[in-house]
């Protein structure tokens, strides 16, 4: 069987080689040795100041919502995962949606003012299987209207925007560390800003609002990542190399061989070192993509309908119209895309399509 | 360096054991093989129809806010960890202090009904120390205002009440897996619950709402449990037995050693099957606590003031004077309780109290 993704095993005797550790050092959570290296490894890697990592990828953006949004109306995009709105309402704020770019696939700038009321507190736009939004267009939006810009950035391990880490854009950025992800913890995830004040706010909001055992900041929750995540995330860590060079591979054989005369690949923004996180095809209909997905499956092959359904159909969401992001829901299949695909795969997939 | 607690760690053989099941089946999270082996033993251990668990201890209680609460009055004990109190105002839901008992230390549900208004929907209490709440007395109150009822069952692993597992009353009821506590999965927690379409709801709403991939059933958030964390729940639950019986020998030796003449025990609810996990002792006065704490701090033991602060002094909290919770938690400590104290340290704390 082949998935739309596999998670990334690194050898046992590594993880174990962690976890003897973790037993030498009877601690398991609260911000252990293990936690603390992970993070200085990360934020050296990518070159950010603040970053603490977390126990999953919608937790921050819930504390951050709760820290910025204020239980206003937050601009959103109905082209991600079901976390991005559903952390939206869950904190008692508004999805606002606006539709989406057609080749970028992420939130649709140009439309971002037009939706903006006297209760838009923040814009929530997801950088699309790792492809930035229209990051300066945006924070000259926000400037302008003095709101708070959250990244939802849980494709984005490794993209650089700019010549730097695209977590460094926005008010704050989170990522997610889930197993389908290309690095991962098992679960896991991680909020990242570059301002000393907002770090603050969102650590102690990890942490409930904890300031020593007997004082707190204000109020918090838990999102403490423990021990034996950050174990697995410096486990994979070592890997990233090969991993990003064996995902490298499928795309660019995805790229030689398919036949684009009759579907759409991602169109990547310019500036971008991309992660070769996912690999969208827009297909001509949804008859099409149907069509595929039989011929697929019929070889044990499951490619994943991502993202689909377009959010703003959702019952709980509000179900206003987005033309191009449900068009685009209803014909994008992401291709299987991992470390360890054969080329006989490959050759099978691309025949389906 | 003893302190109030020591995190049991299973021999590493054990969890490697598990892990190399994670690694044969390449999964890591996502309702795996694990969590669901960890689910089906604990629902057997505790006979109990509905549990799921969860990655930590205070998303449940969150879960369970979001779905019976609804933004109403909670009606809640000042005398808890800070998670309680945090996660009704996180939810927007509005905290309602009212005092403890000064034996058992619950909540005092002679008060309960006097704090009852238009706007109160349920009821969040602790069973402090694992000691029950009134919940006979507690139950009538809630049906006959037709409010709901949450037990914050953090610290009630094993414990029994009335012939039967403490997880089994009110509405639901939550439990929290941490390190610290006595069975653990680092970081972990459960919500317990009698009701088919309650538990429903809960479950859903801990993954997101997903009802198969593309459906939803409802706005969710993770809270899923990963297998790393269920694989240490696995390979700890076999010792259970032990460190009950480890613990039980250091709670009868305190009981035995220490002059309660001039301090006060906690009393354990009538037809309760304790669980040995917490030992608290209230001193005469905070002066008497602090200079007990600096005798003890020069041997290099600490145990801690738990729970400390009155919830309801905490800034974000409302400030409302809770006479007996605020006093009690002046003058109370928890002693150090767990397998592996050796007879001499017992002595010492003793002797230092």
């Amino acid at each position: 069987m082949i998935n739309v993704t596999k998670t990334f095993f690194p050898p046992l005797k590594e993880y174990r080689k962690h976890l003897r550790r973790i037993w030498g050092n009877e601690w398991l959570t609260n911000r252990g040795e293990l936690v603390q290296e992970l993070e200085m490894k990360l934020k050296n890697r990518f070159k950010v100041p603040y970053l603490t990592l977390t126990t999953n990828g919608t937790l921050p953006i819930q504390i951050a919502l709760k820290v910025l949004a204020n239980g206003g109306e937050v601009i959103t995009t109905p082209f991600s995962y079901i976390a991005t709105t559903s952390a939206i309402i869950w904190e008692n704020c508004t999805p606002v949606f606006v539709d989406i770019d057609p080749d970028y696939l992420t939130i649709d700038e140009s439309t971002i003012e037009s939706a903006i009321t006297s209760k838009t507190t923040a814009i929530l736009a997801t950088h699309v299987f790792g492809n930035p939004c229209a990051i300066e267009l945006i924070e000259n939006i926000a400037e302008k209207h003095k709101l708070k810009v959250i990244y939802d950035a849980a494709h984005c391990f490794g993209v650089e925007y700019d010549g730097q880490s695209i977590f460094n854009y926005g008010d704050l950025s989170t990522c997610s560390f889930h197993a389908t992800k290309i690095f991962h913890t098992g679960e896991g995830g991680a909020f990242f800003t570059q301002n000393a004040k907002l770090h603050e706010e969102l650590f102690y909001g990890h942490n409930f609002g904890h300031k020593g055992p007997e004082e707190f900041y204000g109020v918090g929750i838990n999102a403490k990542m423990s021990e034996l995540q950050a174990a697995m995330g410096l486990s994979v860590l070592p890997y990233m190399e090969d991993i990003m060079e064996a995902r490298r591979y499928v795309v660019e054989f995805y790229d030689r061989n398919l036949d684009f005369s009759r579907m759409q690949r991602l169109k990547i923004r310019e500036k971008t070192e991309w992660n070769y996180s996912y690999y969208p095809v827009i297909l001509e209909s949804e008859d099409a993509l149907l069509r595929s997905l039989k011929r697929l499956k019929d070889r044990n092959i499951y490619p994943r309908r991502y993202f689909y359904p377009s959010l703003n159909t959702v019952d709980f969401a509000g179900k206003i119209k987005m033309e191009i992001s449900e068009d685009i829901s209803s014909r994008i299949l992401c291709l299987p895309l991992y470390k360890g695909l054969k080329d006989t795969d490959l050759k099978l997939i691309v025949d389906c399509i």
